[in-house]
């Protein structure tokens, strides 16, 4: 997934700052980090294990690992990256590559290994705090990064097309999670998050865990999944009946899907996050719901499920194409019901493409 | 799972310290940590949620989450914490309640958060590392904690029946490891940590992931996993022949087998974990093995895999009761095979109890 072209590009970015060299990797539980963790080395080397780290500078790029893992970074590293192997302590090992001033990620940095770092520093070598380098560079989509994305959520529709088959009045939230989730391993991917279903109240509020609640007939039920595939992941949302709903409840569902539809209609390079968000607030807006509609339209989907760009009241971000971002307005009715109807989609220089296959008719499950 | 008295116990060891309030959970994920990030927060107050920290302090016992939590923090969290809702910016609304000197844990901790916490830190009120006051506390295992430990090994130990009954040769080591974690789930847990199934060659690569090689007939295979229960866990190693194997192999494995019986019969309360892992490692010296036994003898296990005590050549840890340690000696020999044994017990007073229950005499599966 990863291509030459990723290294020369950070490269580029890095001479441009007053950085000698990026360390790039986490830098929390080094040697044992999450696919979120490894995010940034397996897009910029395609390595898909649990230790690795890159430095990347003028002429210089470098990726390093442990002996457990050198196989591995023989077979998947891309070929612009020197493979090393570090031996002995792991920061003492990477502390002997640095000097100059060495960039570091804060947020994937803890304060312990930091001070490790610091105290076995190279004379002459300085880390300054230097955040997002590479997230600014996997904001923008490749077609085979929008492909893999594109294939996780094609296979998420699949589970939601079961899940409506399988009905849901009488199991209870966990228990629809739990199939949704197992389904979703039966078909190759990994949840890219812990599913939500949230039926009747449970469903207004905003990113519940499911509950042990049985579903009953009659009510909203709000379900947000997301496969992960190949590194890639999707979010999608749907909300659903379980039998005929409420005059309120089947208005509301209506008001979410305008609103969508609405922002939708509008998506297209060049617009900009906070005005994406706009679009969709004023139809909940004049109907008197502004306070129900607690959170911001969307956001980017990559290799993480939450990344760049930000769509919401205060978002400065202007989409761009390639842009792979949530369309999600909702509103939540305290006590009552939530909707929440949510599309992922590719940003293109005159409008976008729909990755989300669901029907977003209000479907009448059992 | 909480007790009253873990509360207090903590706050006794933060009022011998110099602290004046102990900050207790994750500040790297804050607001959407996982379970192994939780464990601290979890063990003290109850709470299986993914937001939530504690302040402990003299006279003061306080559990923080967000508005997404407060209904489950009502309904789990142990009745000596007071309850609290943080509202607005998580770091900046805990550091109102911050005074004096402040513990926290440089490991839990992203030099970001620490950054932001101490732009926000009120007059008078200073950041102190503290690392480790309630891992020494988890350390020490009650009989709840062990009877969700053996539990959790129990179910481990069904799934060994079950995957020897399924048969390996002719399977990717992909496939045997993802029906396991399958088969985990299916009987209501988690995987613990990714299952490990080294067979032939790869089974001498310690710790290695599960491949796409094709486990042949008359191989050994490692197979390494644990189950997570109700926020315990598991963990234990067996090492099956595909039919028959070559007389070294099963040299090995009876000098594997005999290490591992060796050190279980001297585990108990005194022991120090180099004594331990001293009785394990003197017959695979003697058998001339000494550089083909590359790792320590075991860990503690407890809410995470791999927790304190460590039982190794350099331990001075001193075995306790109501320790839960693994025993897990192996010998790799490069290039052929691998062979770990691997049994989880609960130190006593006079010896142990194991709380694994799979056959270690060398199983010919299919």
């Amino acid at each position: 997934m990863s291509d030459a072209g990723r290294g020369e590009r950070l490269e580029a970015l890095v001479a441009e700052s007053e950085l000698d060299v990026l360390l790039v990797g986490d830098l929390v539980r080094p040697g044992d980090s999450g696919p979120d963790a490894m995010a940034n080395i397996r897009w910029l080397t395609g390595f898909t294990g649990t230790s690795g780290m890159a430095l990347v500078g003028a002429g210089r790029r470098e990726f390093l690992t442990d002996f457990r893992y050198t196989q591995r970074a023989a077979a998947e590293v891309s070929e612009d990256f020197e493979r090393v192997t570090l031996e002995g302590r792991l920061l003492a090992s990477v502390a002997t590559r640095l000097a100059g001033r060495v960039g570091f990620d804060e947020d994937a940095t803890s304060v312990s290994s930091l001070r490790k770092l610091t105290e076995v520093l190279p004379e002459g070598a300085e880390l300054v705090p230097s955040n997002g380098f590479v997230e600014k560079l996997r904001r923008t989509k490749d077609a085979q990064e929008i492909a893999a994305i594109a294939e996780a959520s094609r296979l998420a529709d699949e589970v939601f097309e079961w899940l409506a088959g399988e009905g849901m009045a009488g199991r209870t939230e966990r228990d629809v999670a739990k199939s949704a989730e197992a389904r979703m391993r039966e078909l190759g991917a990994e949840p890219a998050f812990p599913p939500i279903v949230g039926s009747g109240p449970n469903g207004a509020l905003p990113h519940s865990e499911p509950s042990e609640r049985e579903i009953g007939s009659g009510e909203l039920v709000v379900v947000d999944m997301g496969a992960r595939l190949d590194g890639y992941c999707s979010d999608g949302t749907r909300t659903w009946a379980t039998g005929g709903v409420s005059s309120e409840a089947r208005d509301v569902y209506e008001l979410v899907h305008r609103a969508q539809e609405a922002s939708l209609a509008e998506i297209r390079a060049g617009l900009t996050g906070a005005e994406a968000d706009r679009i969709s607030r004023d139809p909940i807006e004049d109907a008197g719901h502004s306070e129900l509609y607690g959170h911001g339209l969307g956001h980017g989907v990559g290799m993480e499920v939450h990344e760049a760009p930000r769509l919401g009241k205060t978002s400065e971000d202007v989409l761009g194409a390639g842009d792979v971002v949530t369309v999600e307005p909702g509103v939540y009715v305290p006590g009552k019901f939530g909707v929440r109807i949510e599309d992922l989609v590719v940003v293109e220089d005159a409008g976008f493409r729909n990755l989300s296959s669901t029907s977003k008719e209000l479907l009448e499950i059992g």
